[in-house]
Formats: C-alpha cells, sequence, structure tokens
C-alpha cells in the first residue's frame, strides 16, 4: 500500500483485509516489525488522537516519528499554486512536502479544507497536490473530504458492538458554534455504505452533504447490498436506528460565508444528542463520534456518559486500525 | 505502583525504596527494561525540565513517549464538569484523559491550580478527576497541591550533598512579579518533614501557607522524628540554616484576588535570596530552588553563580528518581 | 568530535573525512550505532529541516531525541548577563542549558542573531556562552554567524552534482520582505572559499557582508586555492557562473535599524532570481538556496520548478551529513 487517502479507494475485500491486519496486530503483537522505520507527520491543523495514535502505532511496531507542525515551532506553509509569498509563510509546500517525505518512511499529513470554494474542497485540490509532491507512502490524516482512519476505526467499532451489517445507520448533523469541514461526515458516510448499512443521512435545511458525495455513498451501498437516504425529518430517522453518528458541520448552501452559515445554526441549537432522541430508536442503539466532542453543545453529557455511547472504543480503535495501515504500508 | 500522585501516600520507607532503585539504576543502567513501552506526557501547563527528563528517562530505559500539548498544536481541553461547552475549548478531559490513556502504558499529567478558590486547589479537585478518568498508571507532573517528582529529586539531593538528617531546611518565600501556584511549596514542605527534618517556613505576613498543608506536615514529622515550624522573621529563621530552600507562590491571604496580592508583594522585592542571607547561616549552606528561577528577583547572580547552589543537581536528579518511578511502574 | 560550531574551526581535510563518513553511511547503514544515545534539541528559533532531520538521523542510527521550544509548551528563555528578570522569561539559559544538557548525550541549539549590534552577533556573543554552559558535545542548529550543518550540506550537494572545485559560485543577495540574519550567508561563503570555488559576493550597495567575513573566507580561500570577490555588479557577477546560491539578508549598512533597512530594500524587488539571469551563465548552472524560500519574491517558480535547481537534494543531504556528524560525536 502506498497510499491510504479515502476509503472509496479501496475495494470492500481490500478494507476488511486491513481489518484483519488489525485484529492480528492486537492478538499477536509484532514489536519489531517496524524497526528502523520513520514516519514523518506534518499537521496543517490541530490534533491530539491523531498526533497521538500515530506516534504511539509507530512505537508499538518499533518504529519512530517525528512531528511537524506549522506555526508552532514551524513557520506556515504556503499552499497556493504561483503565490507571490510575501505574506506570513515563509515557505511552501511545493518545497516542505517533497523535503519531509526524503526524511522519513512514510509521511502522515492533515490539511483541511479551506472552506471558501466548495468545489475544490470536494475534489481535493490540496491534498491531490500534497499527494503528487510526495514520493513516499501517504497518509490522509483529514483533508478537506476524507478522514480515512477515523472512518477504518469506525468500522472497527461496529464490527466490536455487533452492529448488523444491514442495521439502520443515522448520519445526524449536530450543532456547534461554527461551521466545521466535512471530512468527516463524507468519510462516515462513504464508510457505512461501503459496510452495506441502511444509512440515512439527518440534516437540517441547508446543510445537505454535495451531491457528489450522496451519489458516490449510493453507488458504494449499490455493491454492498446497502442503501442511502437523507432527510431533515429527526423522527423518521430516529426510528429503529441502531447507530447515531454525530457529527457537526458546516452549511452547504452558505459555504464560505461565515454570515449566512451563522444565520441559520443559529436557530437550531436544540441539534444536541439528547436521550430522548433514542425514544424510539432501537433499545440498544449506539451513538458514536469521532470527537472532539462539545458537551451539552453537540451531545449531552447523559448520552455521553451513558452505556450507548461508543466514542472511547472509536478512539482507541484509531490506534488499532493505524497500525495495520502502517504495517501493510512498511512491513 | 500505579499511582504517583503525591509524596504523601507513600510511607518514608517506600520513598527510601524508590531513591534507592534511583541510585541502582545510575550504578547499574538497565537499557531495556522499559522495550515496548509507551508513556503519554499531557501538558495542560508549559515546561522544560518534565518534558525534557520524562522523555529522556523513557529513551534511556528503552521505551519511548509521546506529547500532547492543548493549545500548541492541540485545541484546549475543558475541565468543568457539566460544561456547556461553547468556548474555546474543543473537547473535555472526560473524553481527552482515556482516550490518550489508551494509547500509553502510563500517562503523565501536568495541570496547574485553577488559582481561584483556595479549598478547591487544595482538595486537588481537578486532578481527582484525571486520576478517576485513568485506567493507566498515572503520574503527577505538577497539580495545584503536588509536584512528587520535584520532591523526590530533591530529597536525593539533600541526601548526595549530606545534608543531615535532622539539619535545619528553611523554606522561603522569595519575590515573584505576579502570584504562582502552591504546589512545590506544598510538596516541599512535605518532603522535608518526611525526611525527618527541623523545617521552618519563612514567609511574609499573607502568604502563610494553608493549615492544612501545615497540619499534614507536623503530622509527617512527628512519624520521621523531624519538627515544622513557621515564622515571618527572617533572621531568625536563617540563623544556623542547613539549607534554604527559596520559592515564589502567591498571597494565600487574597487567593483568587489579583490585586490584593499584587498589592501585598509590592513592598516584598527585597525578598531576593542574597548572599548576605548566609551570614548566619551554617557555613556550608545550600541554597535549593525547583526552577525555573528569575535571577536578581527571586535569587541573586551572586548565589546562583556561587557555590552554595546546587539547583542543576535537583534538576538531574529529576531525571534520575523520574527513571526509578518509571521502572516500578512499568517494569 | 565535541563541538560542531562553524565549518572554520575545522581544517578542509576534516571536512572531507566528514563527508566520506557521511557517504559510507548512506551506502552501509548502521541502525544501531547510536543506541541508547539522546540528542537534545533546544529551539529559540522555527524551523523544519533541522527540527525533522535531526530526528530522523538519531532515529535511522538507534538514537533518540527530545525537542524544547521554548515559548511553545516552554516559557521564553532570557539570554542577557546579569538581566534582572522582571519580565516575559522565566528561565535563563545560564541554568536552561546545562540542565537540558545533563539530560542528553549532545545538545543542538538554534539561537538566532540578535540583530541589533552587529558586532556583538558577528562575535557570536550569545552561542559563546551557550557553548561555555554546555559541558556536553554541542551542534550549532545555526547561530548568529554560523550554519555548519546546512553548509556541510551545501558542499556535500556540490560535489553529488559534480561541480569543479574551481567552479565560479555566485552567492547572490536576494529580496525578501525584511532582514534576514547573515548565518547562512556566512557559512556559505566559508564553505565555498574552503572548497576551493572562485567565490563571488553579488550584493546591492549597503548589503556588503562584514570585512571579518569575507577576510576569514579570503584566509581560507588562500589555503584551499580558491579565491573570494565581491561586487554590485549581476551582470558581471553570473556572467559564466556555475552556481547561482541565493540568499536573503539583512544590510549591513543599516544594521538594527529596521526603518534604515526597509527603505534601502524597497527597491530592491527585482533581485529576484529569474531563469533570464542565467542568460550569460554556464548552459548547466545550479540555483541553490537552503530554503525557507519564498517563492516569487526571492526565487521564481520558473527557477524553481525548473531542472538548475538543487534544492531539494541540499535539504536532504542535510539528514545525511548531520548523521555523520552524530556519528562522529557520539559513536
Amino acid at each position: 500500500m502506498r497510499r491510504f487517502l479515502d476509503l472509496a479507494d479501496f475495494s470492500r475485500d481490500e478494507i476488511l483485509d486491513v481489518l484483519t491486519l488489525a485484529q492480528r496486530l492486537q492478538d499477536h503483537p509484532e514489536p519489531q516489525a517496524l524497526a528502523g522505520k520513520i514516519l514523518g507527520l506534518v499537521f496543517l491543523n490541530p490534533s491530539l488522537r491523531t498526533l497521538a495514535s500515530f506516534q504511539a502505532g509507530m512505537a508499538k511496531l518499533g518504529g519512530s516519528s517525528f512531528v511537524i507542525t506549522p506555526g508552532q515551532g514551524t513557520w506556515q506553509l504556503e499552499t497556493g499554486m504561483n503565490a507571490t509569498m510575501d505574506g506570513a509563510a515563509a515557505e511552501h509546500i511545493r518545497e516542505g512536502i517533497p523535503v519531509l517525505a526524503s526524511y522519513c518512511d512514510a509521511l502522515g499529513v492533515r490539511a483541511f479544507a479551506d472552506g471558501k470554494d466548495l468545489a475544490a474542497d470536494m475534489n481535493e485540490t490540496l491534498f491531490r497536490m500534497i499527494d503528487e509532491l510526495c514520493d513516499k507512502p501517504l497518509i490522509n490524516l483529514e483533508s478537506a473530504r476524507g478522514h480515512p482512519c477515523q472512518a477504518l476505526a469506525d468500522w472497527r467499532t461496529l464490527d466490536q458492538e455487533r452492529v448488523p451489517r444491514r442495521a439502520k445507520f443515522v448520519l445526524s448533523w449536530v450543532y456547534h458554534p461554527r461551521a466545521l469541514p466535512l471530512a468527516v461526515p463524507a468519510a462516515t458516510l462513504q464508510m457505512a455504505a461501503m459496510r452495506g448499512m441502511e444509512v440515512v443521512v439527518l440534516r437540517p435545511d441547508g446543510f445537505a452533504l454535495p451531491s457528489e458525495l450522496m451519489a458516490r455513498a449510493r453507488a458504494a451501498a449499490g455493491m454492498s447490498g446497502g442503501e442511502v437516504s437523507e432527510t431533515a425529518d429527526r423522527g423518521a430517522a430516529l426510528r429503529g436506528a441502531h447507530v447515531v453518528y454525530a457529527k457537526e458541520w458546516g452549511s452547504t448552501r452558505h459555504y464560505g460565508d461565515a454570515d449566512g452559515d451563522a444565520r441559520l445554526r443559529a436557530g437550531l441549537t436544540d441539534w444536541c444528542v439528547r436521550e430522548s432522541w433514542f425514544d424510539a430508536a432501537q433499545p440498544a442503539a449506539r451513538l458514536m463520534h469521532c470527537l472532539p466532542v462539545r458537551r451539552n453543545v453537540a451531545v449531552a453529557d447523559e448520552v455521553l456518559d451513558g452505556t450507548r455511547a461508543v466514542v472511547r472504543r472509536e478512539a482507541f480503535n484509531r490506534l488499532v486500525v493505524q497500525m495495520a495501515v502502517l504495517h501493510r504500508m512498511l512491513a
């Protein structure tokens, strides 16, 4: 494996293979598998789980890692093509990425959406550039449209929780004080569709996911025996749900327009998952969230501290599945 | 050992055992003792010695570590129970701590006092929460009321400097431009009392240490054959002193009241340790300080650059004793 | 080797020996050469290549490293002698450096020029202090007047590119929005002179390098069979050039005077290397730059993206030559 950029780049069977490898490495640790190997980690945006779990994962496999965080001890990196660099950024990714790649055996990069131009973000304009610049194995640590490590960890979590393949999976928009990127909803939608689930995207008016993401997921569902629909009707969506996957994202109607987005979300503060959301769900329905989660804003304490929440398991699974990806790339 | 949170949690003999192990690891290095083990380090507040010495210590024992610094490449962490998280913090320690703990074999956390409510800080409200959230071995890297790694390093330093057990140990308040936490004075007081020393807490009016700390130290002194007193009389305190341990801390009379504290300390800039402080002390009296120290504000160059100062030895001993703690926890 | 502070501290043969070792370690990796060894890295100024390549280099040799970045998770360090530390800095390098040195087997320190007093900076006032405070092997990661790791990497790059020893090497000032330090031009000048090249320093009026640097380079050229000259005539300088080494630096005429420097550089925005600069150069002339480089400000895209640019090779060579230095110091 030379690239781990998007779950959609792999077949369902390839994903299942990686999950099998993840389990094998859990059962039979290989503390020297990546001895002498070096992972470079570049964070153009903040991180907690990704930063810690990739460093820990490399160490558990006998390798090591270094971390570069532009703006934190390293200057800002410019990403615009043909930029006249007379502003804050002192270095261009056209130098930064290949140079860092030359120091390691694989590179992980986090680069969020620009958040201004929906088409450019959905086209992964920035990450495609990074991809071209990197001649070493490359891992997407979250890009404009993808977060495959999270999606893979969530898939494993669903399996561990014995959520049936054809169960009802509700990806629900939840409130956040400001617009957040589409990477996790995009990755989650694709993951659940590839797994073969009955996926319902629940979101208020103005927050529909881009039609190309919906179409891509529908195609994947067609291959896997799943189904994909969307609605703004919370009651209908939650009825019989096996899983509620809560996620914050920005308005696609007002993409890049902070004021328009703010006006629209101002009236949506009741989109905070409470126990009452599960009244008509399956009795043992799970609450999933990729973290970080704003308590009592996106999800209430009563849910996060109850038995439905599997968010810590999802987070731990980041470590487990990423070790499989690293093993596949570097062992 | 599953917890290293406060010297007061251990018996005198248990402490002596750890110090013996520290010496053994110095004499007979064990470069593979912690092979494959991972230490997670979380800094809610800045660090230099702790950050460097724990990473170096894990490496010297064959293990590895990762560092998370909320606010520096990682978002701020919320610590309030039942908080409605609509502010700057994107993640709660109720998720952050257990998730990070799941990535490592032991977790070290630095979380300073809130500095507003003395009772809450002296009760370790925050660190008790962290303690409950962490199901892996946990090390206190400095909390509201404790800094056991520093206290242990200082104990070893006193032994190495051949300071007699029953020597006069003066814990002296010194000037600082603003209020600092009580963690180091609390830990130092307890350490010297447990070691069996004649402890004098020297502090200006308004800076008395909390009575529960004094009572706890008196109880420890009762067990170890030591003694604990306090005074604002500098001349009396320093007379015959074997050790002057300089430390800055905030006014307990005006705890949480920056203006009140500032008014009180404005007249105390002469509480900067100078050579003249030692005129009536033992001829070979030592100057100790946990570092960082503001030169010519808390301690004068003439003292720090002279032969009394053992501050570098104290700092080096951080590495040595922490390796023993890690070994006890993880080997 | 206990110190790697300046190429000028070594003979030409000693440098060639280190370059030979670098090649040997490339051809025959020694993944356990520095097992158990720890490198401490202290960055008083930002870094990308140095931070990543030293961590990667230690890992490739079996050792490990820790990073301290004052101001980023660690408080600011005071550097002034006899300072009354009532400002932002909480710790003095007089404590910080020896303490950090005590935690590792070798220390690397980056400490840029103060930029106010040319004589003090050219005298390496700060780095000499650091040198005295460090009782472990010490590596200069860029100081006021030196960047020996970069110079060594550049020497190797010239060899690999088969640039003849006596070729014409033009160190050319290029535009930057504000004054940058003299460390890289100083180190590059000395390196090219020691290598035996025909060195031309091309710079606009007001940007002449300090006479002591020029004299030092001339002396080195005398030993190596090279030559050193300077000019403001771009056409003359570039005629027949084998190498153009582009670098930004501040006005020496207005050193420490930001306004004077700004007025002088305002008219110099055409000092951006374009393909036309090479019209009268050798057909295969190379463009070198230490990075980071501001595209279309210091060097145009057409040059950086063309075949002349060897900047990525220079950056990769940082890793290679630094491993040789570490090996020489610690193996």
